[in-house]
């Protein structure tokens, strides 16, 4: 049995801290939020701020929306940093900047603490069934460290570099999970305008080059028109901003990251934040003006 | 034995006509290249036009560069359509306009002769491996009769819908192959350059959402810095374009076609012509001046 903590209880990390009580942890728990009752009575003990959850824990996770949230509970005055002391291990979950991880690593480390980034993928889902997706950045002995722990909340679990690293990854796979959805919108809405069935274009395609998850899952929506999440558009607007942002920073261009952004941007204008991120096809389809379900 | 003609006989072609002689048929050939001893000495008789081909064919094949050429072999003076009589069967083999071949279809039948568009994936290895995927558009009855023939020079076949659908199918297929290309670009530079190693970043999202055979295959090519064809840029231009003039006639915004056909144009004007498709990555790399190769 460790002594855990775990800052932030919304919709990923409830389950997440909910598998290392099962798994049986002692858990420290601190959250702007309710505290499940589930966790209360599985006997977490929720602290006043992310100093005595650390003060409690060798290990304190993080799932925290975005990069000044986990800023604000690592750093400020009660934070995290407060209550480390040598030997602690800070991992942070939560999907934030690449870059600002790497700082954030720093300052952990002069507290003779160590540090991982290591965001996941899988959605809420993925969180209740404990089977996330892991992306982990840092060192291999905390790595190792932390690994019994991961596997209570995931199953395919990669060290992918150092610190950052991890973050980068969970930023590699939102941008092409985004464009590819985008590239099978434009080519199932000419198909279709064209006066072809999208359908069979889309199983045609299966067999060869063109084929990969996102045509089969996220195409079948498009052709379903099943917009309902899955992952809502307003949470890989955040994803792709991380991108956008860290581009700009190093000095890269990514041109159809940005499009991306603009039609998921165009989506929310027509109401769709919570649809999820397939719904992009109908910004493509709104300057078409024409739905692909029009030939189906 | 069936009596079969054959138009276009090159890189493509030649490989194509051998397996339909080798299959057993009589094959009558016209081209403006030279015509391969192989096919001479299997058999194919000669011929000095396209009537003289459709004129002694009851299948007639064609596998041309481009939309204006399928259209001069055909109606031209002394073309296919002179040749032809009732119950003939024209199938066009390249990759061309959609909205072209419905026309060229049109006209087709007006000779009481059958028509199928049937353009190919899988470039000159599965041509000459006779593994082609071919994407067939047309009616039922023809389909059925040119089945045999399309099994000596592919494996997977199939009827997408009526005339024009199987080169919208090829378009849809182009349209995917780029875009999902430059997103692995986009998402593995963007990595590289912000310090990661981009081998581990392509292993750790093989396991996820943005799993392809283009993340597999092309990701290594830019990881590897092998830029020799496979296939080329220049082909891959024309098909972009065949997608981007089809988008504009009937009204669809296909922005990220759009700049990737502008990212092949910067590789072309880089002296790119000839590379791999996968080398559009390059053109990113020339916008973030860094290249993915230097923290291998």
């Amino acid at each position: 049995m460790s002594k855990l903590g775990f800052i932030g209880l919304g919709v990923m990390g409830s389950p997440m801290a909910e598998h290392l009580l099962v798994g049986g942890h002692q858990l420290f728990v601190h959250t702007r939020s309710r505290v499940p009752d589930s966790l209360i009575v599985g006997g977490a003990k929720v602290c006043a701020n992310g100093k005595a959850v650390a003060e409690n824990s060798e290990l304190i996770f993080t799932m925290l929306p975005d990069t000044p949230d986990v800023a604000a509970v690592l750093f400020a005055r009660d934070g995290v940093a407060d209550g480390l002391s040598p030997g602690k291990l800070v991992i942070d979950m939560s999907s934030i900047s690449p870059l600002e991880t790497k700082r954030f690593a720093e300052r952990i480390y002069s507290f003779g603490s160590d540090y991982l980034d290591a965001p996941v993928s899988g959605g809420q889902v993925g969180a209740q069934a404990a089977t996330l997706t892991i992306m982990v950045g840092g060192n291999q002995q905390p790595f190792e460290r932390a690994r019994p722990f991961f596997e209570l909340m995931g199953r395919h679990i990669t060290l992918v570099g150092k610190n950052g690293d991890g973050q980068m990854c969970k930023v590699a796979n939102q941008i092409i999970v985004a464009l590819t959805i985008e590239a099978v919108g434009e080519a199932l809405l000419l198909a279709a305008k064209a006066g072809a069935d999208p359908a069979k274009i889309k199983q045609a395609l299966m067999g060869g080059f063109a084929s990969s998850r996102i045509l089969e899952v996220h195409g079948e929506r498009m052709l379903k028109r099943n917009f309902d999440p899955g992952f809502r558009i307003e949470l890989h607007q955040k994803d792709l901003s991380l991108a956008l942002s860290t581009a700009r920073q190093i000095g890269v261009s990514l041109p159809n990251t940005s499009t991306c952004q603009e039609l998921f941007n165009s989506c929310s204008a027509h109401g769709g934040k919570a649809w999820d991120h397939s719904g992009m096809v109908r910004a493509l389809e709104t300057l078409a003006n024409f739905e692909i379900g029009q030939t189906a």
